[in-house]
């Protein structure tokens, strides 16, 4: 490429950030991961001893001042992803953030602010699906007219029961289900049906195993409609308690034909015809789903950052995505119809 | 089997009659096809010269007069159903009726209290899908205890986009694309979960190909979301819009487990690699799907009658669902969430 | 139909002749079962309570005297079937043999020359498979062009294993295992390669599990290679210790494309998802298979019958799938290269 | 890791010498490329250019002498590789070559015994598929007894048509069908089989479309068996005119199960629904299919030389290979059961 690379520094180093960490410095080209920054020692330790990175930080801060840094990728909670964007792009550096961008309306706005004054800067949210290979040639399909006028998506995103119900502590502050899980689906139907305006929607959901969350107003499965201007759908579920592994699939209705992405979770290649019947594993979390989205996608904002182009998914998208998932927490809490024009945004 | 057969006579023989009159004279164990009737002589006519059926008539009144009549099969329009069920109950004679039974509530329960008076008659109404062998095994590994306890369905009814658009010219009489469509999916909701007691709905839908519609309130594509008591749900898509082919198929989510009944619609046992990939062809329109459903369905009529035992599915059964499909119609047509205790029944 | 049913005598009946004398009572248009001939008292007292069929007969013999009697049915051991076959025909019937036609080329032979004293007589050997809808389906397929020239049929039967070891009891009489199973087979081959003509087999197998077959010089599980003119091939396996079931199917591959029929034996349009993947359960034997095709097989003899018609399979076509299944049992004892020239025929 | 990077020349920078390139210098952690060696200059410039390889030479002998070179890897053509790996050996280097080994007996076994001489050199030979993620989920599977003893595998190597014969002008040179495709499956058969001892095969072929192969004595469609001791089997089908893609995939058969490796080529996730039925699109050549395995593959060679522990597959697996693909190819082109024994090894 003949440019000089982009100089980044990780920002959370649990579960999700050693993962972008470890393709930051072993599989994206173009990209020099040159400092970690976490409050827990032994996760910069991690970043220094396996994959060499020089540089240990316990503040974004600190972070932001070490010298010749580009780019920050942010792994953190989502209540503090406003804040440390904020700070980022006031330091001059591009910033990815890993979804959610904010559980608030009014925090996406200001991000968007905040970026509007600093035009020269990228800020990406990481929606991974859209890079993921099937998810993309399902868009080009579509782009190409394979099935006509697309105007009902069905998504969902299914993960497989823990039954140590792991997730359920934190439930309270995840936001619920729809803009825990559901906001994936809802940026995909935004992307296939063409951006359209969302009008109203309806949710609503059951506690099938985990009752601890009747507690907190939240539910382990939900479903959700979406009505958008122009005779456009969008039709989710989402559930924490599927048997056979992770089951995240989408479908594209159009008027000439639809598409189907990742129908059956297949883990591999591999049949097994056996007592059991003809059979196929599945993958046993989105991590395993989406392995090569995540590189594709870190890669993606790389790529935009030397070349000094808008990233393909913008903070707008981001926001009115958290605008439709605001809406169908507060349908789901309230059983009421939501209009859109009632959030504001 | 020792036992007379059971005297039929078949009224109505368009479309759907004629194939359950050719069920009945040929393939249904214990029946005997006395007679046809329909207001048009070449129907009729094509009862006696195909099938060898003895009597003719115009008028169900006189067919009901016909010697040793022992039961009706019904495959009319719906808006004759009530009153025919109820002159054939009178006439002492055991009814089949096709679905709908009716689009409207008060005349549902008009037929039950007519069958309340006739407890010895067997009226049974054609929710052919319970019949269908895999819809069968579906409901004996739920039964089994296979995924838990099921608390989701979803289930769709897809008719193959018609470019002549015949069914519009029925929209006006259909009761919409819910009563006319959906109305299987909420039969199989309410078996696959328990007959729980439905609270609410959402509906709503768009017009994606049939423009006509507009002008009738009816759409081609709906989608719909029902809540049961208990934590139950079930989630519907009716279209008439789909490329492929006919495709009616059902998912049952428990929680150890889920099923789906019928997801790839595949003619038969052939798949075909060449220049479009690997592929099946589906099966056209919803009776080359549910074919054997439909005989196995007319016998088991059949048997209850020569057995004297109630049917498998109840004048109840048929009720709620056309309960259920009133509320989603009155939703879609109105926009809101619908009690279903405003509807009364 | 105006004409007079057959009148049919059912012989031999034990697991196959029941399921054939119970189409030919009640789902076979236009045929009568009038009589069923076995030396076991039992099985002749079941078609007379059970099918309410009149007569019963311990003898050919005298079943062929049965006034009126226009075909009958075999069902009976491989080794009497020429014999059964040539006095019915010299008595004046249609006959319908169960496949194998014999064990034994010049018995073929002794068939056809039988046959072709009696032309106005029909002979029909049970080759199931043709009968199959989507066997149908793929070679209507093939006739329309859709996979360019066919070249070479992959094709295997495989029997799900059966722990008692039943067969092998009947394995030193069965012909071997390329006799009974491949027969199929081949004579797909032969159908949708275009009858061409076989040159030279090559046939191997192993004992996996039932090693009392080695004493008899038979396999549980074989391989073969047809070798046809004009550059066509057939490849084949056979088994008898399948784990998930019975398992047929057949690729036929050419020039523009290619057709699996019966890839995956689902029992039907069940889908599981559960701890074990996602699966679906498989058919348990060949009757479950191939129940339709048995009717729609013996539906046509009877109609070619009625019509006067020649049937679709002819005796030539058995006597030159016999003629390739004792190559391949001469290939598999012999370890030989065996040419079709020399076994005369 | 901590050790030093292994550095690596590439030589030959063809097609598939650009892909292990590009690997090596982007993907493959602990190596180094420093050399590229190609006697085309365009291609040592692309990797200079392209990938930042700092030497290019033109010869072997000179790469060789590289200062600091650990090891080569070999995408040249297969009359080359015995003469190079035995330079390169004698040279002190370890070597990773593409396959086939050769194509000849005795080329093999000189390899060895070169290798053989230089005991702590690694010498490693190209058979991708065992790399693939579902091949080695597969064979743990297998290893952990989920289908029993294994006995037959069926295996075959299909190719996509290419209409304009692009690989009929290697035919002369590339040893056959057999040799050229179907090595990779006997291999996987010995791998899964737990390499047993083949005793005889027998091949035949047919040309359905590249009819200068006829010249040549060359197939482009070949199916063998392999028969090894102790009652197991191989049965093979090589095909270079496919309509559909490549379409590689492998059975293996035990005696409580089965495995499919790769059964419907799938391309990716995506299922479209459309006038022509249900479908996916697949793989168009080896390399879309196994691309992850290249990278796997080459990653295990480097980590073996870092580690200096022996590879998982050895220079005699890749002789065992070659002696029954030419056994293969003198089976097809005599007509003969060939003995392994004849061909010596």
């Amino acid at each position: 490429m003949g440019r000089a690379p982009v100089r980044i520094g990780m920002v959370g180093l649990g579960r999700m950030g050693k993962r972008h960490a470890d393709n930051l410095a072993r599989r994206v080209d173009g990209a020099e991961l040159v400092a970690g920054c976490s409050p827990i020692d032994d996760e910069t330790a991690w970043a220094r001893e396996v994959l060499g990175v020089g540089a240990s930080y316990r503040e974004l801060a600190e972070l932001l001042r070490h010298p010749g840094l580009d780019a920050v990728v942010l792994a953190t909670p989502a209540i503090v992803h406003v804040d440390q964007i904020v700070s980022a792009l006031e330091a001059g550096k591009h910033v990815f953030c890993e979804k959610p961008l904010a559980l608030d309306l009014a925090d996406c706005l200001r991000v968007e602010e905040a970026a509007a004054r600093h035009p020269d800067k990228i800020v990406m949210v990481g929606f991974v699906r859209r890079f993921d290979p099937s998810y993309r040639d399902a868009y080009r399909h579509i782009e190409a007219g394979g099935i006509g006028r697309p105007f009902l998506v069905r998504s969902q995103t299914g993960d497989q029961l823990d039954p140590s119900g792991f997730f359920v502590r934190f439930a309270p502050t995840s936001g619920g289900i729809f803009l825990d899980c559901s906001i994936h689906d809802i940026d995909l139907a935004r992307w296939f049906l063409g951006n359209p305006r969302p009008r109203r929607v309806f949710a609503t959901g059951v506690v099938a195993v985990h009752h601890d969350l009747t507690a907190v107003g939240d539910v382990d499965n939900g479903v959700a409609v979406v009505e958008f201007a122009e005779g456009r759908l969008a039709c989710l579920y989402a559930s924490r308690t599927l048997a056979h592994g992770h089951d995240t699939h989408t479908e594209i209705i159009g008027t000439a034909g639809s598409l189907m992405v990742g129908q059956n979770p297949r883990r591999n290649r591999v049949e097994i015809a056996d007592a059991h019947g003809v059979r196929n594993l599945c993958v046993a979390d989105f991590y395993e789903r989406f392995k090569e989205a995540f590189l594709l996608e870190i890669q993606e904002f790389v790529d935009c950052v030397r070349a000094g182009t808008p990233p393909p998914l913008t903070l707008r998208d981001a926001t009115e995505a958290t605008r439709i998932g605001l809406a169908l927490a507060e349908g789901q809490r309230s059983g009421r119809v939501v209009e859109l024009a009632e959030l504001g945004g």
